[in-house]
């Protein structure tokens, strides 16, 4: 697993599709629905006519999770859902990444969000884990 | 409007419904479509059976900037869309909040996306500058 300024990621020897179903069962184990699809080539391709690579934004959200940091700043909406983009790298290596929840809520600066942001990072971090644990063992 | 660390806000002497109604329009004249909404009030009572204000996130996106800061940074469908969201202060009053883009670029720390992220500054602002601006001449 690397870690960028703003997030997590993992690469998979895996096409594109089998990434995506297996981020979605990673994502359901630790508790994270996925509120939202966005199918980035598809958007890309229907509004401005241009090709783009294999690539989708998917929002996770664990409601538990979610009602904590509302209860703690009602605007942390403009933060939610959790991002987790998956994109084809090459044929049969694609990656994953997650938005790393810290950095995302030390621009909002309201400590009382800080636990649930560590616990978000936790199960983002434990559902890429997985994916890369599972990818080795194949 | 009303600047906070991460966002821009207006309040607006109307409904919650009428409010929903009046963004998607205003997002529209910006040239932003609105790819995903979660109805929070709707999947806080669904998951959870807890009770929330009328809550709503949209996930605005234009699909010329968001392609030019995708080719200037990969991963940066993280911090993509822009969400904005609506919520029921009380009965007929309604606050309108956009994230900031500067900010949240700023995390990523890629000079290549000042921008783009500037330009999509403008037009949030826009989109928010006629919401508040019908709204007092009502």
């Amino acid at each position: 697993m690397e870690e960028t300024r703003y997030g997590l990621r993992v690469d998979l020897h895996t096409s594109y599709e089998d990434a995506v179903d297996r981020v979605m069962a990673s994502l359901h184990a630790q508790g994270f629905g996925v509120l939202t699809t966005i199918d980035v080539q598809k958007t890309l391709k229907e509004k401005l006519n241009h090709d783009f690579r294999k690539y989708q934004i998917l929002g996770a959200c664990n409601p538990a999770l979610a009602e904590r940091a509302l209860h703690a700043e009602l605007e942390v909406g403009l933060l939610l859902p959790c991002n987790v983009i998956v994109y084809e790298r090459e044929r049969g290596m694609t990656s994953v990444a997650a938005m790393a929840p810290l950095p995302a809520m030390g621009i909002i600066g309201n400590k009382d969000l800080e636990d649930v942001a560590r616990e978000a990072d936790g199960r983002l971090r434990s559902a890429l884990q997985q994916l890369e644990t599972s990818d080795q063992e194949r």
